[in-house]
């Protein structure tokens, strides 16, 4: 293997032979491939991509170049969901009690806010105490009892993964349908699942808005988890609208533990379900939809799932008693609603702006390791769709100062569009990927 | 300027401010932007390009990482001829005499071998004792008191293009038109030239051998000279056939001193003559095309310009009464004649195994430093569109054992075509690129 007749070939468009391209993993990992030589490589991937083969070696690099958990002992199916992110996305907190409830178990490896979207693991935090720094063995421990259990990628899973992440980081080799796929599926994979369930977002919102692009995503990572033998779905879900009410890292737990309580917003509802839904099916070949949809409402209705996350919550070394109390969440010191000016439609929300305004009033990270603030962010007191009167409420800012609260209210009132017509939205999910093929609802 | 900003905006096809382009490559060379993010924005170069703004940033950069020669104290025109590089180009060890002869300065740097093609480096080692390692003080001295001088770059010279050089050469991106635009004119701008001629090889012999690439490169060429009010005129030559009958060092030399006593093959010949006239029209504007023919033919004639190599010769450390004794250039012990198995036309002879088998006869580097033997080659005894009968010589093989003999006849006797026909090849100057434009001949 000559490093630079790999970076020829993929530079030129071939196909690189299963060997050529392990050798070259090995060698960056080993150190004989430098840095220089792997980021022209991910450059001429940025044009060339990755075939489905070709993936399936970089996957398997990244997974060898690690621990993978080994969790046959648990006496059930293990499944996980992973959502590629976007603005008011905190469908995990309330996800994994419920599956865990059902039947599962749920070994969610998450991550920190990324750019405009908030973290599972930050807003995890913000129930006083929890931990999401495990050993792996405590990890386990807390699967084992709980049925579900959260923490973040430590460094023993799939390093390789790592060290591309930060170098893809710094030369403009981040946005890569094949590279992302493979990100995300060698950090799947190490979880020794059984099913996994994937909610792609496409929308002005998500990392990748455009659906095309989406839709690749989707079929690259089901193809990856197809090829290992893990039954794999992606849900494509609209992320040109945010996700729920809240956003921001607190209230948006708030509004995840509301929803176990059946209470929260519609949407943030039906996607739980959906993806419950999915995860049961995964877990139990064989039970029909409506089955599995019908076993995730009474489960939701009965309220275990919340008692459920209490378990969680005190497993790993947290507070459960705040979830009765949600008034305890952390909260900003500045709040400021704002009023809609004239009456109307609202005929979208932009996610994109009220993601970004959350890092800036200080709840998200422009370095990585920085220290936030959960309680500052957006409340929606309308949807697309809703009508309003000339001073009805459109939501409240919470900022950790006047300027913050200023700055939020403009960012809130342009967000918001409001005039005659109806709202044209995406279908909350909008398509379904699987190895049985792409289906649009 | 955030160096990833840089790279996305290659990457994405726009068209970099001179300013940002500035800082990024003024951070490459203080250590700021990483080789691994050079590495990226190369690749991504390969795949966009630079406009001719972006070169000439590029160049500009390259020149002022080193030194810059002043010639103004020189009492004539500073002319310089540059070839891409090609089998059996031994051009410049008679033009630059012979342009000197006719009044110009001609400042030469060149290179060693590369890949297939010799050098002229090492084909002025020929002459024993030649130092091609000069000072530049050493080098100026030269030129003034011989008219030409010739060395390789030092690394005073470019010192950017050679470290982007050695980056390019491990991270395949080599082959992209406007950063081998660039490398050439940073090294041929440090000259302080007034009138520059470019050889710009086309056919299989060449590194890029289709005549649209080429001709971009030429025109990418001429367009970063005359930016910086350099004239520069780009022949585009053939490279479908080695030039001349010497292919390998010593052999060649030994070409180019025939030449220079009006012996030698008529394609040497007239590419010499051309290559005089283009630079004598450089030096001295308003000179008319057939005038500059004219002197160039006449001087040729004279024997002065070998009467100037051998100044040259001396002058630089060597011995120059090999001149008239061309039977002490090196030789190899080992040399076989092939003959022609049976009658016909000689339709084409590829240059490419001639010059990748000088290699392997132990004429070129596989890797920088590598000792050569400067005797081994090929002496051909046909050209294209000769008529040879069965038994006729086609050449002789230069070899230092018997196994080097036996490959270089079989690459010899494969690499010309014998047949019914006539010979199908490219005019030995097709092209002409300037200011003014393209004229096809």
């Amino acid at each position: 293997m000559i490093p630079s007749r790999v970076i020829e070939t993929k530079r030129d468009g071939g196909v690189l032979g299963r060997g050529d391209l392990q050798s070259f993993l090995d060698g960056y990992l080993q150190g004989a491939v430098p840095d220089y030589q792997m980021a022209a490589f991910l450059m001429a991937t940025y044009f060339r991509g990755l075939d489905a083969s070709e993936a399936e070696v970089l996957v398997r690099a990244m997974l060898g170049s690690g621990s993978v958990l080994d969790l046959s002992w648990l006496d059930g199916p293990r499944v996980d969901k992973h959502s590629t992110g976007g603005v008011g996305d905190k469908v995990s907190l309330a996800l994994a009690p419920l599956a865990a409830e059902l039947g599962l178990y749920v070994p969610m490896m998450s991550g920190r806010g990324l750019a405009h979207t908030t973290g599972t693991l930050d807003k995890l935090e913000a129930f006083p105490g929890f931990r999401v720094e495990l050993t792996l063995d405590e990890f386990e421990d807390v699967l084992g009892r709980v049925g579900c259990a959260m923490m973040g990628q430590t460094s023993e899973i799939a390093p390789l993964d790592r060290r591309l992440y930060a170098l893809r980081d710094v030369t403009a080799t981040v946005p890569v349908i094949s590279l992302i796929a493979a990100s995300i599926m060698s950090k799947k994979l190490s979880e020794d699942l059984t099913g996994l369930v994937l909610d792609v977002k496409v929308g002005s919102g998500a990392f990748i808005p455009e659906e095309a692009r989406a839709l690749s995503l989707a079929s690259a990572m089901v193809g990856i988890g197809e090829a290992r033998g893990l039954p794999t779905v992606a849900l494509l879900t609209a992320m040109d609208r945010p996700l729920g009410r809240a956003v921001g890292n607190a209230l948006e737990t708030a509004e995840a533990v509301a929803c176990l309580r059946s209470e929260g917003p519609a949407d943030l509802r039906e996607l739980v379900l959906a993806e419950a839904s999915e995860m049961l099916q995964a877990g139990f070949p064989g039970l029909g939809e409506a089955e599995a949809r019908g076993r995730a409402e009474a489960t939701l209705a009965s309220g275990r799932a919340l008692e459920r996350l209490a378990r969680l919550v005190e497993a790993q070394g947290g507070d459960p008693s705040i979830i009765d109390e949600p008034h305890r969440f952390a909260t900003a010191p500045e709040r400021s609603m704002v009023v809609a000016l004239e009456a109307g439609t609202v005929l979208g929300i932009d996610p994109l702006p009220l993601g970004q305004a959350v890092v800036t009033l200080g709840g998200g990270r422009r370095r990585l390791g920085e220290s936030i603030h959960l309680g500052v962010g957006f409340e929606l007191a309308v949807a697309p769709g809703d009508c309003v009167e000339k001073g009805d409420p459109l939501g409240t800012v919470h900022a950790l100062d006047g300027a913050g609260a200023a700055m939020g209210e403009a960012v809130l009132r342009s967000a918001i569009r409001i005039g005659d017509g109806v709202a044209d939205l995406r279908p909350l999910v909008s398509h379904r990927v699987s190895a049985a093929g792409v289906i649009r609802y």
